[in-house]
């Protein structure tokens, strides 16, 4: 048991790694689908697994208030609940817990909040985050940091020390109540968009020994420069022989741009919010398949995909769906946009192991491709 | 190709048969589960297979306002379309345009109504019915008749007469522009709940040499009784060598009991709007799954069951995901309500073909388990 990671190659900063979990292993770089409340919106794990998705992500902050941890930790652990069968990553409910805005009060000790379901009053602290992760039981879990807007100095520095400060009690917490040889505690580095708040914040987390780390406080309002900028700083300073996960990054171009820069694990609700909103995800933008043009097209979503929903229908019964509000719209546009992100990934993993001028040509095709945006 | 209907076995009244269509063999008794808009609501093609369904129905007034019949006939039909393989059965639209109650005027050409979407004005006669019946490319499509409330003697008398003359010119549009080696026309007898009429209609409807009949104006309002009366009435008169469909029935007793009598098809949206709200059909009854005593129960829906839903999920997460109001909820709902009774018609066939004392014994001990609703 235990966790390890394996590189198999590189090109440039970008790796080809495996990371070994007790459901599997982890082919990284890899896109996390995300099942919030232990739910792949719209998608049946069989057909998740059809996709070619080998880590779901879980949200400890709606999974504790319903239907509550201890209740999944009795019916066996989330793997058996959801009936997901590969690795599981779970947040520690912080970034949840901030987003509350007036809901909540945060001291040293934790966060106060009130639960969005019923107001009731609500308590996370780094022990009780561990703790609730643990009776989730997922592969990886995380510390419970603060994430605070990128770009106020003086706020980037507390919410770092406090993230600095609350992942001792993570990791005391999980090395003496948890196991982790079942589960891998991934620390977080937070900062801003300040180079000498990330370098001290890299510095401060990797000094824990744990078998993974993340990338917080990005993609939540920086501008895209920043948030390379940032990768471009924080990077180079994060040791090379443990898994980086760059939380909540999930557009197309940015899983490119952070690939390069040596990110391996991502995730994010675009592939399942963009097929709510009606919206394909392809190599040449975004397409929204409520647009009349669509009405009569008998092509799939796109030609080259190889998804069950490209395999079998027409743009025309897609947007027949759609605009027919039938639920099997978010079902087929979430399978094909999980699909090209998961697919996405695969494909950067395959180039970096064909090499780096593969993986160079291959990443730059698909910005220019991506940035032509010709059929939106 | 066309169409023939061969007898395995009887047990009493109840026929174990097989209807063979262009699109494949369609073992009797059967249920069809309905995909009003060319889906099944909330279950991909492939679902539906695998749960063993092998008829679909689809509503020719709803797919003539949209997307469009002469649509979906350029893009190949609705098999294409809608990627089912196997046989198709599209109602006339007689039956919705006449529920639209104050968006419609009736006179003995056709009925002009308003569409439920754009208030466009629409005018369906049986002509038009076939033609577009004829575009969606159905196996087995129905003729335009009045569909009346059962109990009104002066209105029925007045809608079957309309039923019988609107048969004649739907006969005469098929077999001179249709083609019935491709698609089977089936006649209804109506009458409501009145044995002459329902003599006389049978006798009518009977006379056209159709490859098979439905029983239509039941289920929309009369006691049971009623409408079990008036199959014994109306069953013995039908030709034995054609397939006979009960439109719109889909309770499992009623299932029972019309096999017993007769009936080889049936329809319903019963399994699937049962799932929308949160209800799985059992053999005991309805579980009504938002009910908090399913909270931590591990147990499948039904321990018998072996659909996808019943091998892999918990009645607790059940509860979960329509608590937490995933549309996965509507789907693994819908694949077990659709097994249920797909898998009843199936057990009801089996039966049949093992001989009258296995035939009555099972329908005896259904009748009996279902009525008891033991679990509701």
């Amino acid at each position: 048991m235990g966790f390890s990671y394996t590189i198999e190659a590189t090109a440039g900063m970008a790796r080809a790694g495996v990371f070994h979990t007790p459901h599997g292993d982890l082919p990284t770089p890899v896109f996390a689908p995300v099942g919030t409340q232990a739910t792949v919106k719209a998608v049946l794990p069989r057909d998740l697994k059809e996709i070619g998705a080998t880590l779901v992500l879980a949200n400890t902050y709606h999974l504790h208030l319903r239907p509550g941890s201890s209740l999944i930790y009795e019916l066996g652990g989330l793997h058996h609940f959801m009936q997901w069968d590969g690795p599981i990553l779970t947040d520690s409910g912080g970034f949840q817990v901030f987003s509350l805005a007036q809901l909540r009060h945060i001291d040293d000790d934790g966060v106060q909040f009130k639960s969005h379901i019923d107001g009731s009053a609500q308590y996370l602290t780094p022990e009780r985050s561990m703790q609730i992760q643990h009776e989730l039981g997922a592969d990886i879990i995380m510390a419970f940091d603060e994430c605070a807007t990128p770009n106020d100095r003086t706020v980037a520095v507390a919410a770092m020390e406090r993230t600095h400060r609350w992942l001792e009690r993570c990791v005391d917490y999980h090395y003496t109540s948890g196991d982790p040889n079942k589960q891998a505690l991934f620390g977080i580095v937070q900062g801003g968009i300040f180079p000498d708040l990330r370098e001290q914040s890299v510095a401060a987390v990797t000094q824990h020994n744990l078998p993974g780390f993340a990338i917080g406080g990005l993609a939540v309002g920086e501008t895209k420069a920043e948030m390379l900028a940032t990768l471009d700083i924080t990077l180079p300073l994060m040791p090379n022989d443990r898994p980086r996960y760059l939380m909540g990054v999930g557009h197309p171009e940015d899983i490119v741009e952070s690939v390069k820069r040596g990110i391996d694990i991502f995730d994010c609700v675009l592939p399942t919010r963009e097929a709510r909103h009606g919206a394909a995800l392809t190599r040449y933008g975004r397409l929204n398949m409520g647009n009349l043009r669509f009405a009569s097209d008998s092509q799939p979503l796109d030609t080259t995909c190889t998804c069950y929903t490209c395999q079998h229908f027409s743009r025309a019964y897609i947007r027949h769906v759609i605009k027919a509000k039938e639920l099997i719209a978010h079902t087929l546009l979430s399978i094909h946009n999980l699909h090209f992100l998961v697919n996405l990934a695969r494909q950067l993993r395959q180039a970096i192991l064909d090499g780096e001028d593969t993986f160079n040509a291959f990443a730059t095709q698909f910005l220019e491709d991506y940035r032509q945006k010709i059929t939106i």
